[in-house]
């Protein structure tokens, strides 16, 4: 069968996810995780999304931004498995797949307008900034909650790590970033919390591990059950919200 | 934004709905309705599908089937409003939006080979014989349940029709069917029990309406609370079941 398809995408996310390390592995596990979705004429359209609101949640049928046409491998190493241990790509949600297509059920929080922009406001993402969105959908409950569904090696959500310090430094740059970035302690937390390293990284307590939220650098080890924030570099001049937001 | 995304499908769902009309509203509503998934080349080799069987349910992104592109509408007029009544089409599950693209939570029953060929079967589907599937995920109860998620049109899953009668001529030849495709009977009364009547219809009792399954031609009428099938039209060569059943 040599049919293709052509999709041209509807919109595209604005996150506060500027590097893929950090992302939380499934949408939700990170609630202060907010994007702004951009619709793209001529799908910006008041009445295409009208009756949307009446949803809480909502479907994101986007393309894993940044894997090159052409990766994708029979099997892959999920971070649930410990990143160390194969498994069919099929069975797991990797973007190293032969259609690179991604599913997010996130919180809708707002449709409105900007500068004449039609904008969705969503939380809980797990989305690259700039991920290209193909299709919007209502999370239908009645239909899309399988209570009798079972399986799987992600069958309970992670953990979320007992104990976050900050050193005082780092404290101090968070209440600077706090003006410019509302939230952006709860999302650090929530984002550590999730715990984004690979589960064989576990016992390496000295190792440094840094994420980039907001584009703002964090630096942070861990020591026993407690990860230790230590550095949060906070650029002379911030880079201004994703447009839109 | 010009980006463009071209996909090519991993397989094709062979299933009993030849038809459009009749098919459940939403997948899981005809735990009868079966299919097979044949996976292509390159993509079908066991280990890109090694563990998928841990999982009781699977997501299918498929194309939707016989919707030329660029038929897209801002609204649309889903069956569950009655079918008269305009919503935006991001607020639906319609074919008819920009890109085309289906999502339906599946029961994985087994995955084998037949003839070489790499096989899926599923049941509780929603899709129409001959629809190209571009991705084939595993549903994560964890990340896919969503207790808290509430609203829209769609709140409660449809109230299966009370009563279904057969005359006698068709009672016969439902009999003859069932040795060609065993539960063929449990499927009818699925499809018919979902009423694919637009609710619009509700008050034309003697309307006749038939549906096609397996390339079988059914023909019934509503009287009161009861559906009375009165026509079933065996074919003297009856199709064989799809490739690789």
């Amino acid at each position: 069968m040599n049919d293709t398809f052509v999709f041209n995408p509807i919109g595209m996310v604005r996150s506060c996810f500027s590097e893929k390390f950090g992302i939380p592995r499934q949408p939700r596990l990170a609630p202060a995780a907010r994007a702004t979705m951009e619709i793209f004429p001529p799908y910006d359209q008041d009445e295409a999304f009208g009756g949307l609101e009446a949803f809480s949640h909502l479907w994101l049928v986007f393309v894993f931004h940044g894997i090159p046409k052409g990766c994708w491998r029979p099997t892959v190493r999920p971070p649930r498995l410990g990143g160390n241990r194969r498994t069919g790509v099929f069975a797991t949600r990797s973007g190293f797949r032969p259609n690179p297509i991604g599913m997010s059920a996130v919180v809708l929080e707002e449709i409105h307008r900007h500068q004449g922009r039609l904008l969705l406001e969503l939380s809980g993402i797990d989305l690259l900034d700039r991920t290209p969105v193909l299709d919007v959908k209502p999370y239908l409950p009645y239909s899309d909650i399988i209570p009798e569904a079972t399986g799987g090696f992600a069958a309970a959500p992670p953990r979320p790590w007992p104990s976050i310090e900050y050193t005082d430094r780092a404290r101090q740059a968070c209440a600077l970033l706090e003006s410019t970035y509302p939230g952006f302690v709860d999302l650090l937390n929530q984002v550590l919390g999730a715990d984004p390293r690979p589960a064989y990284m576990d016992g390496h307590a000295r190792t440094e591990f840094g994420v980039r939220l907001h584009g703002v650098n964090v630096r942070w080890t861990h020591r026993q059950d407690t990860i230790v924030v230590h550095t949060i570099e906070v650029p002379a001049d911030p880079p201004a919200l994703p447009e839109g937001v």
